[in-house]
């Protein structure tokens, strides 16, 4: 079986990925640059996840998603604020509809190719608490593929880390020897070294601590 | 209220744009060059059509949809049939899952600016049959736009047109002023006539014959 698989060059993605190599045969792997801050490196990271696991690869340009801004990943004038997983508000890091943005482009692609599912490392409760990584999210999606494809087209989006805590997915990437060394979380720094303060690392590191396993990356 | 339309520059999208202008305050008009055929043509519609109506505009390219293909529209190595209005299977000419993409898009914009309403000139009955054209597309789409946008956010994809037959498009088109002489609709042509034999041509000018009018745009 054939799989797309949104590769953004974090640890959740690459642990989907991981996961899509145990299940199917073929991996075809998706990345975008949308004119975020970390873009050059989480860009690296993709290919060297890619590279890893023999992949065949997509990268595209959503510019447009920089032009619409509105979130502090594609806009300067917006901060990356430091953490703060106790808010209730959607982050200023939300990029508005963006997983439907990259879930659209997947499905052309999985269409095309004959592909069967769609891998995304999104994660509900152990997150950032953006609203299109709910699992409701994904199930309405898989709806309008159902509809909006061709009647031979079966494809399904999967979320096979959506309800783990980050220290589950960080044991399950150990465990299936994933490649965490190449992966990129950080929201504002484009290396060597991550902040260690947005949002991102600090739900990495966190996983990581209570996982009790050392991030083989490093931090400032 | 704002409004974000989806106007590619053919008969359809220009008479959604004339609803739209009637119901709504400002109009923002969402174009998308995907390396299709008639690109150069469509896109001067587009601008033509926005400045008839003062709209703000905004273009995107989706090099990505060209690149997966599986379109006659976007690949040329498939060419675009005559006109079968009668068949059964999801024509040749359908760009896998184009309007999701579309829609993901205008979903984006329209959160960014505070727009409550995305028209789009789909058409169901009277059309070539792609799945990305059927209510229930739209259905369903509307739900991943409530469940993937910020609680705040209020969203609706509109298709005031999708149970339209093209003469009935014409008529309203014309009741509304709408400026169909600067419209195009062709999938071969990239002007300065139509090619009049393609689903497209042939649809639009059933349309104008049954609603008694004359095109005013010319055949070659």
């Amino acid at each position: 079986m054939k799989a797309v698989v949104l590769v953004s060059g974090g640890m959740d993605s690459c642990v989907a990925a991981a996961i899509a190599n145990e299940e199917c045969d073929e991996l075809y792997f998706l990345h975008a640059n949308y004119g975020h801050r970390t873009e050059k490196r989480e860009r690296k990271a993709f290919y060297d996840i890619a590279k890893y696991y023999g992949a065949k690869t997509m990268e595209v340009d959503l510019d447009y998603l920089k032009n619409i801004g509105g979130s502090a990943l594609t806009d300067s004038n917006i901060d990356v604020p430091e953490a703060d997983l106790g808010r209730k508000e959607i982050p200023v890091t939300y990029v508005p509809f963006r997983n439907a943005n990259l879930l659209s482009i997947a499905t052309s692609w999985a269409e095309v190719i004959g592909a069967e599912r769609i891998y995304i490392g999104a994660v509900f409760e152990d997150s950032s608490g953006y609203p299109d990584c709910r699992p409701e999210f994904y199930e309405a999606f898989n709806k309008v593929i159902e509809i909006g494809t061709k009647p031979e087209t079966k494809i399904e989006v999967v979320t096979p880390i959506i309800h783990m805590r980050k220290s589950e997915i960080v044991r399950k990437g150990v465990e299936l020897k994933a490649p965490l060394h190449l992966t990129w979380s950080c929201y504002v720094s484009n290396g060597p070294k991550a902040c260690g303060k947005c949002d991102s690392c600090v739900l990495r590191l966190k996983g990581f601590r209570e996982a009790g396993i050392e991030d083989p990356i490093e931090y400032f």
